[in-house]
């Protein structure tokens, strides 16, 4: 099974992208996660789109399309969908082809703070709503308090966020494999 | 009372960009609505933030200084806030300083849908909330069936628009003039 | 397929108990839809749930529990979902046993107005995230200007509205029907 | 100045009635909170409406109106609004007049669980968008872990949180004192 990863924020040293990497890690047999590149994606612009998809964004619906299933790793900007991630996912869904139609979809978002991008994440399920992805339901996984719980090389260390990781992981492999 | 107005769609022909032109011919006497340009601005990076603000965000959060009030106009895009906006915003509000801290802010916003918009300006209150902008609550602008309302030179011909309009430009002005 | 249709208020002239029985006469061979009575319910409190359940909730449960499918059918107050049908849920949903873990479930709701209870439907939506139904995600049925769409016998008589309560109700049957 | 409290859950040793309780100790001076009583109000219902008001509606109401400001405290049940809570909302609101129009309004929760509420206030909040409350935007107050932060006898004895809730009656002191 094909995985890709879409981490939300760009910073190289992001506690989400370490999420995503501990991720990896944790995935059962057979599950292989790769990370898509948003970082070339320009802004949405619809004269641009007019005159044809970037490469870049090319590239990145191409990846959609080959994944068995998504997972997307993102921190909570100002309460809500970091625009990074919003932009690429603005730019993936347009016409004439809607990629994430159907695709079985889970996400987790790491964040300093106690609420652990809930309210990032609620935001996100509506716009999934719109993309028809079959979003994985529970676990949630908020990892709150994040810095203390990796370390210093920037691994995952705290064993109660690798069990979820781990059942959220099982959870897709479970929706992506269940007849439609 | 110079207002700055931002649009989340950086299309030419945008609707929205046309329901904010009809704002600025509806602003009450001593009212001036200028145009933010987002277009610049490039995707939130912390790494490049670290490196000092490109200069399409220092000119933009500029803007939002010396602006008294903000009046917001923007498309919904996959259920939420589009991406391009929430970008801005992203960039806008990162330290030092918070140039939205408690500044007087109105938003609309245009569709050619049934919902107008609701979806996407519920979750940009949520961001506002953490902005600690003062919002403006009533009246609530939802532009739906838009392409019946404007003209083929993009005009605002509807009147009931146009009054509800300039009733949410006339809060905001309420808004920014009440002591504190 | 027995399905349980659940009416969000308890006016007998209610516009979403209109809706509902039009759902009735416009489910596909083989379902029929039965109406809950939700009127009996007592506030939620856990002081009076831990000397046992009131026998309306207990009925309710049963009634859950023995149903292959759900559609909620309601208003939207005071943007959210009416505190009418969020109490029954409260009481259906607490220990030993969540008769909703997993139920098929689709939902929709009438209103005057232009949004259609469209904000009722996502915050009974995130209810729903909680509670583990699988939930429809297309169509969404927003009944708006719902007062010119029956007529004075509470009949429905817009087409288009019949269309998709018709389609709603065959995706909740695929979803029902669907293995797990 | 007179705050009405209410308390989104009737349980008696509720740790959010246990949270209004701190608040009443630790109100600035010159502020009193009394606790109104929504245990005897029935499931809203427009028929019953239109024979009139019931009588603890009517109190409610009039306890809303003579009071300076409202402090609502309230779990989460099912990712949302109590359904009780909810319901003395529905009623209170209902024509001829709105008794929250205006009212400086804070809120705060507290749950056993990591999320502390979160989800329950952006949906109150988006109700309070509607009744036109002033509502106080910071400090937000998620009493999370909460059974932690009460002794034996109810009493709140977590500092942090103590601070927080002096902070939150603060901001709801100066929202009822500016000018409109």
């Amino acid at each position: 099974m094909k995985v890709l990863g879409i981490c939300g924020s760009l910073r190289k040293a992001s506690i989400n992208r370490m999420a995503l990497h501990a991720a990896q890690a944790l995935a059962p047999a057979g599950m292989q996660i790769d990370i898509a590149d948003i970082s070339e994606i320009p802004l949405y612009n619809e004269d641009v789109h007019a005159a044809g998809l970037p490469p870049s964004v090319q590239a990145f619906r191409a990846a959609i399309k080959a994944a068995d299933a998504l997972l997307i790793v993102s921190p909570e900007y100002n309460f809500s969908i970091p625009g990074v991630l919003k932009n690429a996912i603005d730019w993936a869904s347009r016409p004439p082809e809607q990629p994430f139609d159907g695709k079985p979809t889970a996400i987790m978002g790491a964040s300093p703070g106690q609420v652990g991008t809930a309210r990032m994440q609620y935001h996100l399920r509506q716009t999934l709503l719109f993309l028809n992805t079959q979003t994985v339901v529970k676990p949630e996984v908020f990892i709150n308090m994040a810095s203390g719980k990796f370390n210093a090389q920037g691994e995952l260390t705290d064993e109660g966020t690798k069990k979820v990781i781990a059942d959220l992981l099982l959870s897709l492999e479970k929706t992506a494999l269940r007849p439609r």
